[in-house]
């Protein structure tokens, strides 16, 4: 069985950005799909997953993991639908959870894939509120957090996947959530859907003082995805024993080079630290692969009995990623980021859709090699 | 029955530091002892422990203690003998372990004296290597950095109370124990005494490059206690899932103000936590007292199978506190930091010592008041 032709769009890493990433920093390209070996599956993608991340990603700098290459596509999560199968485990119109990168078709051993049934939860949620950053609120403040009733929590980026979780389950577990968002929509959508006790507008201009007044019995947990102003804000309010899981780093992203101006944070971090019996601890949410059965089963049932809320922010086509991409790391996204990439094949649909029909765009390089 | 009159030498905090202590922020007065009360003891002062944490109480910073006010004695824990004694659970000649502070006498009402047998253990180790700062090591290096075979486990101020068991536990657990101490004396007593693995001498000019060469598989936990110098030239070994027991930062502490000049390191270490899972937690031994039966237990069955050893340094007199203090900061001791203030009571001797025999010193303010 052959595949006529396919025309895979993918979305590389041109360079490396200094400070904010810019549209030159990516670059797209148009091969033939290939047909897959035995052993495989031909993969379309239908969703694509843009979370912050990615930015680190596109730096040489060491992290948790390696970078993309210049010239590489860029990596991410997906929600992708089997065209083709050679993979005894998979038949053709099964929809995957993948991690294929930002492309249109990808081609898989299986390993990595994860079937999702589309009558149990919109298949976007397996990239959201059911998926890595869902997974990434649960794991960090449950396992990290550890909220008592009773307690404060603070987050921020809190109408974004993982803020808006943590704070739900925090309110869960009996604590108090305080969210921290950009903008009167965003703080509204917050308190008023997600449900947080109380809601600050990081862009006011008495940011610090707000979120004093928002928090009069300090801070328990502070979980910790943006860093910069917020922390600032957020420190001083610490309560003894207070713990931080650390998942990101948002508002350093964009920081060019490796040396910040003085004066110098550290010793008066070393020292709360010390004083307060404060609990810092990164993590990316791979560490906790063992609780992923408990999250899919408790925040399955929180969706179902209308305790957990989400929202997401779909972009349509793949040639808008980069855009969207770099708005996310500027918080112009509200909600689950996720670029629709194509739509779902219905039963008795022509599982291709002809090379010939797709036109690569002006000002965008494109290059066709032959099928493996 | 009454006590003839006894002279209470106390040590006071006469003003706060800023910066380095100097002897004038220390004064000494005389009082005339009390008697102890119906339900009291009457304690006479043998030894008393001289520790970093000491510092801290001098300011008026918020710590995880309140400070001590200006014109109260120095706190501090010590070893007494029970003089007289109208409690039911405390002997005349009981000698127990207290929190008297700098003073040769003390009025208790029994609450947080423990009572030692001189028979185990010399009484010392109470103060050291079986009391707050061998407990300091045992529960911040079990609790927080949970040692395992193989791993290598960095502490400084090595050949002091906290270090060097922290050192020779990390070996009993099989880990690989690397020592940091200030010069070549103690440099040799760690890593011949104590057996650590190896010893890097901070005051080196190639400091951060010997300590790397020291650590040539990373650096799995660092225990905190220093600071400064020490955490620049270890900070860049710590391996993904690094656990960092922060107990001290005596580097830190003579620092005025709270004000450090550029540039910022906060960033780059939140961007480490982040991206290779690093722990920080501050503590304070009390917060694990539930583990105190097995660390007498343990610690004692090492001593007693010479697995562990400990060092002691004994200044004689109560006036030489505050420069031993202040040596202490500078890292002049050599092993746990001990003032001896009077000789243990024999069986049959006069309890007391006539009043008349003491003599103020010139220089040091006095001032007698009436028993109460």
């Amino acid at each position: 069985m052959t595949t006529p032709s396919l025309i895979n769009r993918r979305v590389l890493l041109a360079s490396r950005p200094e400070g904010a990433p810019s549209l030159e920093n990516f670059s797209f390209e148009d091969l033939l799909a290939t047909d897959p070996a035995e052993g495989e599956v031909l993969l379309k993608t239908l969703y694509l997953s843009l979370d912050p991340y990615m930015r680190g990603r596109m730096s040489a700098a060491k992290s948790y993991a390696k970078p993309v290459e210049v010239g590489d596509v860029m990596e991410g999560g997906t929600v992708a639908q089997v065209l083709q199968s050679r993979h005894p485990g998979f038949s053709r119109g099964d929809i995957v959870l993948s991690y294929s990168g930002w492309q249109s078709f990808s081609i898989s051993d299986g390993s990595g894939l994860r079937k999702l049934d589309p009558s149990l939860a919109p298949v976007t949620t397996a990239l959201g509120v059911l998926g890595m950053p869902g997974f990434t609120a649960y794991s960090g403040l449950l396992t990290i957090g550890q909220p008592k009733p009773g307690e404060t929590v603070v987050v921020a980026a809190a109408s974004g996947p993982v803020g808006s979780l943590v704070g739900q389950i925090a309110r869960i577990k009996g604590a108090r959530a305080v969210g921290i968002a950009g903008g009167p929509d965003k703080c509204a959508f917050v308190h008023d859907e997600f449900g947080f006790d109380a809601v600050v507008d990081h862009r006011s201009a008495d940011f610090a003082a707000e979120i004093a007044s928002a928090c009069p019995n300090g801070v328990d947990i502070y979980f910790e995805n943006v860093g910069g102003k917020v922390w600032d804000g957020v420190f001083p309010l610490l309560n003894d024993f207070a713990r931080i899981p650390v998942c990101g780093l948002i508002a350093q992203y964009n920081h060019a080079g490796d040396s910040f101006p003085g004066p110098d944070r550290l010793p008066g971090l070393m020292r709360s630290i010390l004083s307060k019996s404060l609990l810092l601890r990164g993590f990316i949410q791979r560490e906790f692969v063992a609780q992923y059965p408990d999250f899919l089963r408790d925040v399955s049932a929180w969706i179902a009995s209308g305790e957990v809320r989400y929202r997401e922010d779909i972009v349509d086509g793949l040639d808008n990623a980069p855009a969207a991409f770099i708005g996310l790391l500027e918080g112009r996204n509200f909600g689950k980021l996720i670029v629709r990439i194509a739509e779902t094949e219905k039963a008795g649909e022509s599982p291709v859709r002809p090379a010939e029909a797709w036109r690569p765009k002006d000002g965008h390089p494109s290059r066709t090699d032959p099928p493996r």
